[in-house]
């Protein structure tokens, strides 16, 4: 049997599996998260830089003028924001150095880098609608512009709803508890759709530029294809990094000492 | 304060959250667990069903002869299997009308499910391989072909390791708790891989297949492109209820009663 009290700002663990009674503080959970968070940052950061590296070698740089360098900004700003910001966004009510201040701060903190990962990704989403619209290229038919559009507008509405539901001083607490459950739930798809429009979206932009013609073909395995082949794997470990620490249990922000109905809780378990 | 208390078969959960003690069985959460377990299921089988019908009706049916109609085998195996049989497998163990009953029965039925999906996607992954061989078509370089491969070798070596961390007579109990962590990690690491890998599957197939010389152009839309897209879609919404009953703390199989510390825990936190 399994007991959590918490006390005062630590919780302890009493377990009695297996016979034997252990009781410890969460302090190896403490430092094992912080080495998971510290390497999904640094993956994180890894992905933003690789991406904008591609861009800037091997796809023309950047621009803002309609060409194909402002092609550019679409994926650097799509895995910037919809992917790693916003997986930042969602494992912070994880950090344990967090759960002994007012939780409305967290809250805002949480709710800023969610907005700021929302409007890259709009900025992005809306270069490469404007590339197309200038070099006369059709939109919305592929599978990746159903995905990732999914995505930009469920988390639009995901962060709509996170706003009237838990941070509006008139926010109705019947109304944030009905909305915990489905802020985790539409949360973690936020993140699938994310994950699953970036890699078709990667696949896709190699298999469009390196035609054999303009450049060495994909088959061939070139340079920048290595590259941004290792990106997309380097993006499903981010996501994998993200999903496993907001999947454990023992790194969830107790919920003890509140009263606060209306907390975010994209990133723990609805407690009911 | 939250306390659970496993009294018999049924927990009981005490909430004293807000002041007011709430004392309740989980007859709720089990009754919520079974429908979204039905649309799971549900959603699961309309992604084989459509898988099916779109290799079946536009890509020229299925036959194992080295020519294209052979390659229908790839995209049905691998969503069937990978993602598909993979899923129901996964969440297995949260279906509270196993909680009573012996947890080896439900080790081997878990084990089973996930070596028949294993057994399909590599046979999924033989199609592709075999009809690359025979007209000649390079292989393993698009992003697609590393993301799967990735998820196959993973998923082998997951449950090779289950098998031997959980289910041999031999698997020693330090090793199995060292390994709990590590199943819950990298299970969810080849579904998210499985995902991204039958989305840009879909959409590499799609631009391959309707090049608008053999087949109307993607971008025009074609109902092929619709239906294959909703199907993509629909891999998502699977994927999504699978983490969602996974990550939902009040449908976790108990701890309690248990001193079998080789349970399988793909399923389940790490209750350390």
């Amino acid at each position: 049997m399994d007991q959590r009290q918490s006390i005062g700002r630590a919780t302890v663990v009493q377990s009695n599996r297996g016979g034997g009674g252990v009781g410890r503080f969460t302090m190896g959970a403490s430092a094992s998260f912080y080495m998971s968070w510290c390497v999904c940052i640094n993956v994180g950061l890894l992905c933003v830089v690789m991406v904008v590296f591609w861009n800037w070698r091997w796809r023309g740089g950047f621009a803002w003028d309609g060409s194909e360098a402002q092609f550019s900004w679409h994926p650097v700003l799509m895995i910037s924001g919809l992917l790693v910001l916003y997986g930042f966004a969602a494992v912070l009510f994880r950090v344990p150095w967090g759960w002994s201040q007012k939780k409305i701060a967290w809250k805002l903190v949480h709710a800023g880098l969610m907005l700021a990962a929302l409007v890259l990704a709009t900025v992005g989403l809306y270069a490469v609608f404007n590339v197309h619209s200038t070099l006369n290229i059709p939109s919305m038919y592929s599978l990746h512009s159903w995905v990732g559009m999914s995505a930009v507008v469920t988390f639009a509405w995901q962060w709509f709803l996170g706003l009237v539901g838990f941070l509006l001083p008139c926010s109705a607490q019947r109304l944030s508890h009905y909305l915990k459950g489905i802020h985790v739930w539409t949360g973690q798809a936020v993140l699938l759709l994310s994950l699953a429009a970036c890699i078709s979206g990667i696949n896709e932009q190699l298999f469009f530029a390196l035609d054999g013609v303009s450049a060495n073909a994909y088959s061939s395995l070139p340079a920048e294809a290595l590259f941004a082949n290792m990106l997309g794997i380097l993006i499903v470990a981010f996501s994998s990094l993200v999903f496993g620490i907001l999947s454990k249990a023992d790194w969830r922000r107790p919920n003890a000492n509140t009263n606060d109905e209306a907390a975010p809780i994209l990133l723990r378990e609805e407690a009911t």
